[in-house]
């Protein structure tokens, strides 16, 4: 039936300088290829156990409710909306860039009432600005991206979490391009739901978002006057396998989960604080080697992302050309902008175990081979 | 933060014969493990381009629109119900296991007026049975198990399309326990979406969820009136990165792709009706030796799945302790059974890797052990 033969697997040896997914650690490729186990296995159950508890720390969290959704990123994002918004709810999502979109997309598919607050792309809200939306109206959730892929900007987030829980809200922060790599403080923040994903600063393969939620979050969820109208995401059913009845839901990936533990396990054996160091560290040497190249970085010092920066391609120069051949001749991935910013900027993700010294030698090399004709 | 060491990774050297995940063949693992590609990588995408030609030709089918979904076999499940129903559609379910349940379960939460037309656990429908039903009433879409691992029968499938389609309906069929063990004919058969999941009979990690959708099924798709309710799931996104557009939708797992492929590459070479034969035989003999051990099988031999057999446990005889000393003493892993069969059977799965004569010898001969006391 099938003549054509498809060849051995080779990639080339990228170096995933991107917005994920980044390059993975070899401790994390080789746990993802040791031998299956069940998901009933009590040997693989103690292994949950230890992936949730490495998850409470690097979340900064003690909510029991935390697990890795079996889905990527976008499929976090989904179970932090869809089990938290019932049809009439009223959602306030900050939109400033590609995900916060992303978000409010979902939570009308759920039949929020989404009330859009808006700002240029690479922008961050102000505690005041969103103080004042909810002085306007009353809202169920609110909705916000710390690490926005899109842009590169940082969302400071002193004093949101008790604004919202002032006007009695629940606070559902994106961090999926922040987990790992700066600073997540789900209960400092009062965040009631948070969600990453595997690929990027926490450095393990794509497939899964790890999400916690805190008692209140769970007050709400227990609240409900409707079912989770998603199934595969209904934390109801989810932590039916999660908690301790260890009841079947769906078969979790052992290799991924292998993965994402020694990920975790790489990033408590390093330290929270130092790994928040390296990736600053190594921005901030990008940073200033993007500016002695003369190319100027989009988002302001003050709200920039220590893990994904995004720098404006020189006028006049073809930029996906550019990533063409860092790619074709040096090997390296990064990405190009999307949206309002498509054709503008490059993306250039230092994540996980891509955020090296060396890999910005490299790129800054290679870059100013490039442009140099 | 964290004082607790964590231990290196070091799974016991389970032999999987439960319901999946199945054994991973080392090709497999050693794919996983391969350096990581991005999903927007030329290299990335021709790979994917593989992916769906060999699952095309595993599923039998012509259908463009084939793709493996992020998420295990019941995302696969919410996949094909959610696309195809909308608020108020009349969908009629057939249920004869778990899983049947479960496809009414997530149907009712899409909106869908849903009929049960119901056997008891281990029975199949005959054509002239779904042909009565739909006499009755008018359904937008008819779902049916071909392979129900909650029990362990196979699905007859003749007649059944050109029934469904006679009416108008669409044909959806849950294909989990029989994609790469057992013929899956989607197009001879007339499916308009089958789905099934990676790490049972196609031998791979779990995580992945193999779909096609027929033309048919994309024209119904294309006419509805309202959003799909999911977004994750939703097919028109996803094939904005599955279609030639190839836009960002979700971060598609590299190292499941790689291991898909593998898998995938697996059965082309061995050939699908030299791997259906092989699950044949090995089922056979695994059958016979149940049966010179004095236990009876579940199903009749008609109906009877080659690639999970579920088989009475004698009466006097705890089945967890059985389940939990072939675990311990001899690193086997079958599984017992759940709803109305908890504690009557076990459930034993020959598939993909795991279907091997050395492993019917193996579980044949612990099991006599065992069973002597």
């Amino acid at each position: 039936m099938i003549t054509k033969i498809y060849r051995d697997l080779n990639p080339s040896p990228r170096l995933l300088l991107g917005p994920g997914p980044s390059t993975i650690h070899p401790r994390v490729l080789r746990a993802m290829a040791a031998p299956a186990l069940g998901y009933l296995d009590p040997e693989f159950l103690a292994l949950l156990d230890e992936t949730v508890s490495l998850l409470r720390a690097v979340f900064q969290t003690q909510n029991e409710v935390t697990l890795p959704i079996s889905g990527t990123g976008s499929a976090g994002m989904e179970a932090a909306l869809c089990n938290f918004i019932e049809p009439g709810d009223r959602a306030l999502v900050c939109v400033n860039g590609f995900f916060g979109q992303r978000m409010a997309d979902m939570a009308g598919r759920y039949g929020a009432q989404v009330s859009q607050l808006e700002k240029p792309w690479g922008e961050v809200f102000t505690a005041a600005e969103i103080e004042a939306a909810l002085q306007e109206q009353d809202y169920k959730l609110v909705a916000l991206v710390q690490a926005e892929t899109s842009t590169g900007a940082l969302q400071p987030m002193e004093r949101i979490g008790q604004i919202v829980h002032r006007q009695g809200a629940l606070l559902v922060l994106d961090c999926v391009t922040s987990l790992g790599g700066a600073p997540v403080k789900v209960d400092e923040w009062e965040v009631d739901v948070a969600y990453s994903s595997s690929q990027k600063c926490l450095g393990c393969a794509s497939g899964l978002a790890p999400l916690t939620v805190s008692p209140r979050g769970m007050a709400a969820l227990k609240g409900r006057q409707s079912q989770v109208a998603n199934w595969y995401l209904d934390l109801n059913g989810l932590l039916k396998y999660w908690g301790p009845e260890r009841a079947y839901h769906h078969t979790v990936s052992c290799a991924l989960i292998y993965g994402l533990r020694e990920s975790l396990r790489l990033i408590i054996e390093e330290g929270l604080e130092a790994r928040f160091a390296r990736h600053r560290a190594n921005a901030e040497q990008l940073w200033r080697g993007l500016e002695e190249l003369d190319l100027t970085l989009q988002v302001p010092l003050a709200h920039r992302l220590p893990t994904l920066t995004t720098v404006r391609a020189p006028a006049g120069v073809d930029e996906g050309e550019v990533r063409a051949r860092l790619r074709d001749e040096y090997n390296i991935e990064i990405a190009g902008g999307f949206g309002p910013l498509k054709g503008l900027i490059w993306r250039i993700g230092l994540m996980g175990f891509s955020s090296r010294r060396e890999n910005v030698t490299l790129l800054l090399a290679a870059l100013k081979e490039i442009l140099a004709g």
